[in-house]
């Protein structure tokens, strides 16, 4: 199973929630508690966004504990969004193009979960990918299938909308191959402002889902916490799993909803396939 | 621009072809005088049998000539029929699934050249692949479907017929999208037992092949030369480049023409694209 | 901490107890149970020897569990004596040069432990390797350290006794820096027909060593085990920890002990540290 | 051989030097011309300093023209000082403690060229090496041993002084030994404000080194070329190549000399080896 981890708002070193330890996605990438899989050695990713600038994406496949650069990087780039993904191979090739986050011109798009017998519904789902589109799928996931087709579907304009129709489509596919259950999933992907985390699965249990507490809320809990003092109250972390032992920070999202982290009050709304 | 090499005869170790100096694959891949590219740094792969066992293959990306673990895997192991490639990306990302040779079931392939605005029509082509197939593709190059499609029309039971169709399915497919020469290539296949080199290009100007000239031919030459002594008078390579100085060693393959290695006599017959 | 076994015996090919699941090492870095760190993904390596050849070494810096030449090279190699580690980095950088087996001639050295305080006592320790083995040092470990001061106290003529100088010198350079306790180790060492296995630690509290019981009692136990059966009553593996769930399969190692496994009676003695 | 350049002037993207076609180094690591190898393919790096930071360095064994991450950093990076540096190994092992720039505290420090028999001399000169500097030595190269000899003589203090005591000792150790001609080379050094570049060898006959002519007298040469508008006229690149094909903007380092460009006016000094 793999982990990931969204960051909105001030803008912050990279490093203070992916390097520092007992807390950040590193660390647990050694010491999974919640996962499915006990280590999340298969190749890490981190994209990120400046003032003006298109996403830059750093991608290995070295375990994210033992990258030197990676702990360079992060300690050298600040930013006021950025997504980070560790991630534990469901047999995919470990590769730079099939980790995350994937991008597509001003987009980002992480995963955790399945698509079930892949390889079974692959040459179909990647079929419905739109021709402009298809030349830039460069690895072989899953993930990066369910983003393209995504994009497919209206990413771009309707994002909660062609994420619905992408479940939608995949789930159709998957139970026309007598796929039980299709697809397990929590996504995250942002175009540079707002972002959107996704919790759904098939069979209605799903991996979990988290979303900070707002820091204004946060600040009264821990007025001696310095480390909060400079973030807006504005700034929200989603995250697969919770990071450190604060209690009151993490908020699960309930099954089937999708969060959106966006200037202005933030929503957390039902999420429901829809058909074609 | 790629470089291979194919080598069919008496066992021996691959670093005798592979790593020597100034005569050998690796030694090509830095300092490259025919080729399209100055450089081949973009990886490179081994496959080889050994006497009842599927073929195995190293693959890595890092440049063949600083990569010690082929130096050591090429010590250690002897065979009777293994293929060489080193790597010129024209594009698509350095990874182990965009290596060569690639394998399926008993098979090997390997090529240079390209499919010329393979991202064009790289939809087209893999839809073709034959669905039971599909999942067995674990790259993103125009060499890999080049094998898949191959499979799609027959490789195993009709080798050169089944080059042919692949051929003649891509020239089509490229004209129809306006591509004036689609395809370039030298191309090597085996299953263990006899090697297809193909050489053929839509604009009838193709890169080099050549094989080597017979084993006993070549003792009557250098009567004095240790290394051919020991190697049966069937032993052929067959290069994309010739390896090494020996005046009389090498033999140029004719333009669209197809040199088959084999038990008993050798074949060279011409190759003539086929529709579907 | 690093996992490792040493394999003596009936020629067997490296996947059987490297790749194989439920029972490997390679499962084992996946899913550490009795190691001191979780996770074993800091790179790997393999050595072995085949009739009449020097040793060859696989190292890689990825973890073993995801790398697809490990699996090739692990099927097609049969060797009757072969080494194997994962690590786990206490520290020193992760690359091929840190990575076990370390090899000089035709020796191959693994460990599992540490020097306390290396960077403290690098330089004495250094310091007193041979002139003559000093430019063979290739990386930055203590555990390499420990082999060239072995190498340099007579490793190749008095094994056991090369390596009690080596701890009773690392162990005083140690005492003079102020370390308590300056050296935990099991350590296998072989230059291809005995193996030398050592438990030991400065505090008397060393990590795990196992050996396999003889493989006519094994036979004895398992008449129905068909793997068991084509191997020769004196194969013997040697592990850190034990692999797989038969009962009566491992011995361990007394503290302060050095096991040898040669032809004839094997051998377990009693390992004492001493001056030079 | 390797190849080097430093930049020092206006914040500029890295990529503006490194990546763009037909003036970049990574171009040159592609189409060598005036190097002793014809590609540098072993391994890259790249230090840069940003406003009130420490310095931060990537660093790659993979080519650096196929490298994503390294043309991700280039295109997000903006640095008013950075040092960039592609490797030919001249032996030692292809890892990223072998690649420069190396870096101590506030230090970048990088080298085209080499110590003669280095396996011969290492002893002794890393013997050199201050106490409390030796366990800050991660790798095994000539170039890093440089460095830390030239810290031990005083770099922080005397950049100079200490670069020539260093010269000094090399050569008397390498003379010592037997070896004709100890040292060949250009090094660069900074600690974020100041660059030097020295050019020296030990017979005489140095590889080379450029500087580029001031951006007043550049702009009054091309007032038409956008790219040099926005620079400052202080800017600087110092490069073992030129880059592109511009008349004018080189000048060449006379043998034994070291360069300083710095706030005021930039200096051009001979450099004499000295005794300790």
């Amino acid at each position: 199973m793999c982990r990931w981890l969204a960051y909105s708002g001030s803008p912050i070193k990279l490093e203070e929630l992916l390097v520092k330890r007992d807390r950040s996605l590193i660390d647990q990438s050694l010491h999974a508690r919640q996962g499915a899989t006990t280590t999340n050695g298969d190749g890490f990713g981190v994209g990120w966004y400046e003032e003006g600038e298109p996403p830059r994406v750093y991608r290995s496949t070295h375990p994210a504990w033992n990258d030197r650069n990676l702990r360079e990087l992060a300690a050298g780039v600040s930013s006021p969004l950025f997504f980070a993904h560790i991630r534990a191979s469901t047999g995919t090739a470990i590769q730079e193009t099939n980790t995350h986050p994937f991008r597509y011109a001003n987009w980002l798009w992480m995963h955790n979960g399945l698509i079930r017998e892949f390889s079974r519904l692959k040459r179909e789902l990647v079929l419905a990918v739109d021709d402009s589109l298809y030349a830039s799928i460069e690895g072989t996931t899953d993930s990066e299938t369910m983003f393209f087709l995504a994009l497919t579907f209206g990413l771009e304009s309707d994002p909660v909308g062609s994420v619905e129709r992408m479940v939608g489509f995949i789930e159709e596919t998957g139970r026309m191959h007598g796929v039980e259950h299709p697809l397990q999933m929590t996504v995250a992907t942002t175009r540079g402002d707002a972002v959107w985390a996704f919790r759904y699965s098939s069979e209605g249990d799903s991996r979990s889902l988290y979303f900070s507490t707002r820091m204004d809320t946060l600040k009264a809990l821990y007025p001696e916490t310095d480390e909060l003092a400079g973030l807006s109250d504005e700034t929200r972390v989603v995250v697969s799993e919770p990071l450190g032992d604060l209690p009151g920070v993490w908020n699960e999202v309930p099954e089937s909803h999708v969060g959106i982290v966006q200037a202005g009050a933030d929503e957390l709304r039902p999420f429901t396939p829809r058909s074609l």
